[in-house]
């Protein structure tokens, strides 16, 4: 990866190689923007995973090592393991250098990163705003991040230039770059990823629970709708748990109105009120066409799935 | 269509010309189930599109005549406007013949068609668990039904000949056909797609109607997770306003469940239970890929949608 660095930063680590981590270095590969890239993770298999797929150029095993000589330094572990690892590597941090990770909650990584990286070193949380529900270094790819938002969060008072190389390595990556403040970060994903995902969580539990309904019947009959869900119902339970433990009142607030709004549905339904159930349905269309018109979806009947015809 | 009729019935008339309609005249076509097809639809538009498109033998503009001399009569209309069409048709059936639909509700169809179904007529009505967010005879394509289940609810007594010459028709349009009563249908289809279509519509309209989140960031932040809900949420708000209306009970009650559940969750976040999170969130992997092994759902990450790389 020597020839001609195209970016900001000469030696890249990054720490935990799994979907995101190993779509990050696929991508960094992509558009070579580092001399040195090298990668840690805790998880032995992943590890050999990750050589078996030559996904960098050092593959260490030893985390000060990883991120003595870094310039830029990526945490792509469960949110709730970043506080952690920000203590195993902070005293070992080059002056200079930034510290980013991509964890789906942000204020308190903030808190927790604070603690351990020092004052020479530049902390810039961030949260690239794509994903699938696959795990692991195989799988991975370089194009996760194209045309997709990433947010960065930097705390008050944060080098402007340090934030400026930042966002040119995101995107470099294929991303765009908005940056806000961390507790609006968390407010936003929980309605637009978090709540959405616990409801999925719930609906494909409260379907395998019945007793009315075989679970054969749910999986026969799942191409009526639920199929949908049991997409992001198939995420990371370990990354989920995290979120959820790390953006407690931004997900208890969104879903108090999502439970009240419900819970409107649910009258409408018991008293047969058809035009506020029609108002609601049509008035939803707008918002898939607007995802689409700005190129954060497909237009594809059914997401594209495979149909014959 | 004259050359060789590879189905039972001579002639086949669809009412409702929509995406469910015309995806079964495509696929009559494509397996050559009838001598002569013929189409009709209340709505000039899509009647218009269905002829344009050349779906069938026979475009009739009077109801009466449409299916006057038909073998097998499908109503592909909403659930709501069945009961109306059933009255329309009612003493212009032939004898002998067989009266389908096609609705995402059993049991108020069956109640309402019993009415004006003569007795000489077989009513059988019918569900292909089979659709796409999308409406209209352009929508439609005849691979619609391949791997997916069909399920029909003939009333007790019903002619078992007449069953399994329907049975043999959905068969030959590329679909699995189960038997089962109307209520049970109606259950059934409650936990696997009306709930889940109503939760989607839920979270949407939560969605749009944030003060603290404006609409272009959940626009923006769509990719993760809640852009999946837009989908259902873009179904057609007639079809479903119906759908709710005419499954009033089995949709409360499995609503009920999920609500309870909901709250479960909800107090495991605000105590910071992360084993049941975990718990939970583990389970339901299981489900998708019982689902996945099932054929009814792809493997592939995030449903496929195109990515690069
Ligand atoms: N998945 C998404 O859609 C998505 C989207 C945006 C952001 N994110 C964020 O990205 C981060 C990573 O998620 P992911 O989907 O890439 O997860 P993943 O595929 O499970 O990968 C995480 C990797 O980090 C390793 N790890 C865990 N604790 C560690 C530690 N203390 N030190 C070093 N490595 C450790 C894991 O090992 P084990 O196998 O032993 O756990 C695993 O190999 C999370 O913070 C998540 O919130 C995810
Ligand atoms: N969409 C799905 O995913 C799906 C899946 C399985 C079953 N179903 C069921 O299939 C049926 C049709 O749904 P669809 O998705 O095909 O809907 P669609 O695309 O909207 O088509 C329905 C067609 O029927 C017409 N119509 C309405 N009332 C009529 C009447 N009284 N007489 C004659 N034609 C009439 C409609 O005209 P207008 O445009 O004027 O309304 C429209 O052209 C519904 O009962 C639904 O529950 C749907």
């Amino acid at each position: 990866m020597s020839e001609q660095n195209t970016g900001q930063y000469s030696q890249i680590t990054i720490i935990g190689i799994g979907l995101i981590g190993s779509s990050l270095a696929r991508a960094i590969k992509r558009a070579k923007l580092a001399d040195k890239l090298v990668v840690y993770d805790s998880d032995p298999q992943a590890f050999e995973k990750a050589l078996e797929l030559n996904l960098a150029d050092v593959f260490e095993t030893d985390i000060s090592y990883a991120v003595e000589t870094a310039d830029l330094v990526i945490l792509a572990v469960p949110v709730g393991a970043i506080g952690i690892v920000g203590s195993q590597i902070g005293t070992y941090l080059k002056n200079g250098a930034t510290v980013t990770d991509v964890g789906s909650v942000k204020a308190s990584v903030l808190e927790a990163l604070q603690v351990s990286v020092p004052s020479g070193v530049h902390l810039i949380p961030g949260h690239p705003v794509a994903g699938t529900e696959k795990s692991g270094p195989e799988a991975g790819f370089a194009g996760l991040f194209d045309g997709r938002w990433c947010i960065l969060t930097p705390p008050e008072g944060a080098d402007r230039t340090a934030v400026q190389r930042l966002t040119e390595f995101w995107t470099a990556i294929g991303s765009t770059v908005e940056i806000m403040d961390a507790e609006h970060h968390d407010l936003v994903l929980a309605i637009t990823s978090h709540v959405p995902h616990l409801i999925a969580y719930n609906i494909v539990g409260t379907a395998s629970d019945l007793e009315t309904v075989t679970r054969s019947e749910v999986i026969k009959y799942s191409a009526g709708g639920f199929r949908d869900f049991t997409r992001i119902a198939a995420s990371d339970p370990t990354m989920w748990r995290d979120v959820f433990l790390n953006n407690k009142d931004a997900v208890l607030e969104m879903l108090g109105r999502f439970s009240e709004d419900l819970t409107a549905l649910q009258r409408a339904i018991r008293w047969g009120d058809g035009d506020a159930l029609y108002d609601l349905f049509d008035r939803t269309r707008t918002i898939r066409r607007r995802i689409i018109d700005a190129g954060q979806e497909t237009d594809a009947a059914d997401f594209g799935r495979t149909h014959e015809d």
